[in-house]
């Protein structure tokens, strides 16, 4: 981790970390300087409030947001700033975490949260958001987005040959 | 409306009037002195918060709170207080309110909000669950509650009579 | 357990009671005496309004009551008391609970069910509101909750270290 | 209607008299006696308990009860007797009714309701299987349910002649 | 197992044998005989309706039908029958069930399916309601149902004991 | 309409025709003879049954089937032929059509229905895909669905056009 | 509307405009200026491309793209760009757009779509986030920013004195 | 697996290949060429669209197409071809798949995809549903496929005989 944050991952529960971290790993490996919170939007209104300022102050460009059940953290989070807030929605028991995709996304005029994915999936996309976000500024970053999209179109190849050869096994076995 | 408000109606939005107004009509019938405010969980943080600071040193024992969408008022409130929340979820196009009730009622752990059914058969609900509590502690009150039980449980009996003889009528047109 | 019961903590079927003990672990470090009874809306309806009735005259000023499936005891307790009735649904197999939480929260006019969250969670904010209610009349009680809350603030700040610290083993193993 | 009663038919609401009234025409047609009821769970619990006593004294041999959103009736009644109990589901505004679905069908171990489709086709089945219940111990009857199968089996072709002759018009209109 | 069966089991494929099994329980119990078969809406048509013809020669009285997915089995028995049909939902991975149950209790009118809840409760159910119906023509079936709903009703103060002890446990450990 | 039909069209109901029309209005902008019949898999088993074995006698190809509710036809007539049949449930008051769209496409392994999107839409991209099953066959046919394919690229230019115009009128007025 | 457009609005059908007006709305107010597209993910996919990489030529930072049903255009453009691309699902007859709102927030790792609310108010917060993340790089747009949530916090004020004002007249009325 | 691959069989992961290996046992089972490919609507399109032109040109005449969440894959698929596409939903956390489930199904006009059930036994239709449209230009392959239907009816009694044997078992047990 380190200083200069320009992201800010905060979630609502130590338990949301396992998901949350899809998103450090991504913002390390393109070197983007992060820090992360656990705040609640409930239980520690004022201290993520606090944590809104100091981080938009420290220059934080854009807020990721984990939490699940009655999601409120991310929006909690957009009513306090204008950076733009993205919202990951943990998956849990209720209809496999529709309660928080809802809690997310259904957000009224005026305050937007950007909603990804449930779980694992959607911290990594939200990681992936910001540095599209970030790049519009940041030319070195934009080419490596672009070289990362390629990549990843090509890793799809390797795969398809590796299903090949594993059906071939299910299919005798 | 009165002035030595025991309770606070909040609202997050002004269309929710039509169904948040049962629960003035009840706390009128009961004599209940309570205030009514429009406020944005996400619009206007500060103002909701002011709001509930300000009711809590008027008196004000029992927060209803209506929200639609990604209902966080309810929720913001209980973070604020720790007198008694009642949500109502307001009815809605996705689901018909499924994402209200959702955000209203999967709260975490210590942060309670009491929810009730969506829009106007919730609204009144709220005002009679928040007689009940003010009656813990009011025994006239308490008494009138359970007259009206029992005056609700006469009326039942009249649209029996009324039903017997509108089938009549639909059977025979 | 203790004798001048000020809460009642009712059940459908005993397996609830993992779920409902948090309610029970909650009003004992608060000291608020409290009954536990199983008893079924639809296999006891008599002996379900006889614990009503025998809870009321004990002194019993809050029902909690938690409910799986088509849950109708929260309901039925709210039909025979006008004190305040908290419902906690149980998480189930049919969408994860959906089937408990709206047969415990889409109660008909007249007859208000304050519905908690699904399971443990509902379950310790069931507890949580009962003691807002008593703390109306309770000054000391009053006290212990404002604490609380404060305490639950602060304590959301060592699991941001611990989560830090964790992130950093996750990213590196 | 009439007065020995074969079959009682409850409802929770007036409101819900449109879609029961199906119930009642296909009796009507069968000659079946029936007895009509509005009562409410939750609003008169005593009076329900009453009317299904009354109602067993008096010969009733099923229970056919309509209900919406926390739709309770059906299982209230179910604790109370040993006859079958048909459960219609009230459409509304939540999911189309699937509060009130759930609330009827998923009842626990031990006390069966039988829950049919939602609204009018649901009351309208109701009827028709309280005839299929019946006729197991009445020949003449279980003799015009098959008539009636047959008859309905015929009926169909009539409309595809009917949807034949519209399709032309919708297709050159 | 026994020969005049008046009580046909029917299930869609033998994986809904072990919730099925409740049904069989019950029945044996109250020492209903009753036929068991495996047999499906869609791949064997022909032998369904075979089953349901054949059943209703040897004096069934009652189809019991238990079916997942797009749970057809109920309905085409229905079709061709006119003795009560009690549909049992298969609980799956789709919203836990909630494919089976739309698809057993959703019947269009004229063809009525008695739906019960999902999985091994409902299987339960459909047997308790089986004999509700059976005893309508059976008075020592009659009463020997209502000694049991007797029988539940004081078995329900078993568990509240149980239950307290083992609360007295889980709060200590 | 036209006798050589190579696609039948069945519904549920006669109320189905409105959107089942948009197929029979694409088979016949391509020329392709077809069948509509009303039928019901709960009404007139036997008569369905009969429908698909004249049909496939005629030389039906593909079978296109409209049902709402608990949708059993698709699956029924799918039961008792191997040619593709295609399902369009149809949009309803339970959650939209949930109720038919799961009745349709949640079938068990070996009998395959090909689902569609609900009510309109679906019932125009059966024909399609009607179409495109009969183009393996029919070069010449195959021919005029590529050629539409390009006609309907082409076309989306068109409303390009016509919404900005409009979207100026809209945000002028 | 304008030429060097720095956000482009698509939309898969031209029905799609009423909603999608309100982000065209909120971008001339904040004098933005926009591209406004029709275009289908499967209807004319080479088009879609094509409009992809004109707008990324022309200089367009942000997509802004609503769609309806299996809403897939969103996930398709940000399939060809790494631009943020934010998702607005239209809201529908199923479940009142859950397929939508699935089909545009569920995307799989490594192709992000920030997806917005239902309907018209996620087409206005599409455009308040399409300018958070353009300030990032335009200081007087994120000055415009804080103003207008300053506004927006005061209006809030308005509508709850109209709001206790039209309560006296229902009450009265 | 084989050259002259008359049905593509494509994932969009390779962790979909658990299920989608059904589909090809079902056609190796009838000595039906085909050929599999993982590819990505979203990480790899051009690819998709690459295999989509190189599998019709070497005589593809059917697609079957597996994916989860957001699945846009055989969305994409029919967006390029004229020839069937069979969309095969993969089950997961949300709601047990109704995300792919939507986002497969609900396909605009012009562009229809013929889905299937959820996981294993979707594919294993899928792959049924291209045997009978392939059969409708392949006399052999029509037969047997009447065959298959035939054995599969009689399979049915098997179990039958088990699951009596086996309740037998676990009524003592």
């Amino acid at each position: 981790m380190s200083v200069n944050a320009r992201v800010a991952i905060l979630m609502g529960s130590k338990s949301d970390l396992t998901a949350m971290a899809e998103a450090a790993r991504v913002l390390e490996r393109f070197d983007v300087p992060y820090a992360l919170e656990v705040t609640s939007a409930h239980r520690s209104p004022e201290r993520t409030l606090e944590i809104v300022r100091r981080s938009e102050q420290a220059g934080v460009q854009v807020f990721i947001v984990g939490a699940g059940m009655a999601a409120h953290l991310a929006g909690v989070v957009a009513a306090h700033t204008t950076k733009p807030v993205l919202g990951v929605p943990m998956d849990g028991k209720l209809m496999g975490g529709l309660d928080a995709l809802l809690s997310t996304v259904q957000m009224p005029r005026g305050v937007p949260v950007a909603t990804l994915a449930l779980g694992r999936s959607g911290a990594c996309n939200a990681a992936l958001l910001a540095l599209e976000i970030l790049a519009l500024g940041d030319e070195r970053l934009a080419g490596r987005l672009v070289q990362e999209k390629r990549a990843m179109a090509e890793e799809v190849e390797r795969p398809a040959e590796a299903a090949r050869r594993e059906l071939g096994e299910l299919l005798e076995g």
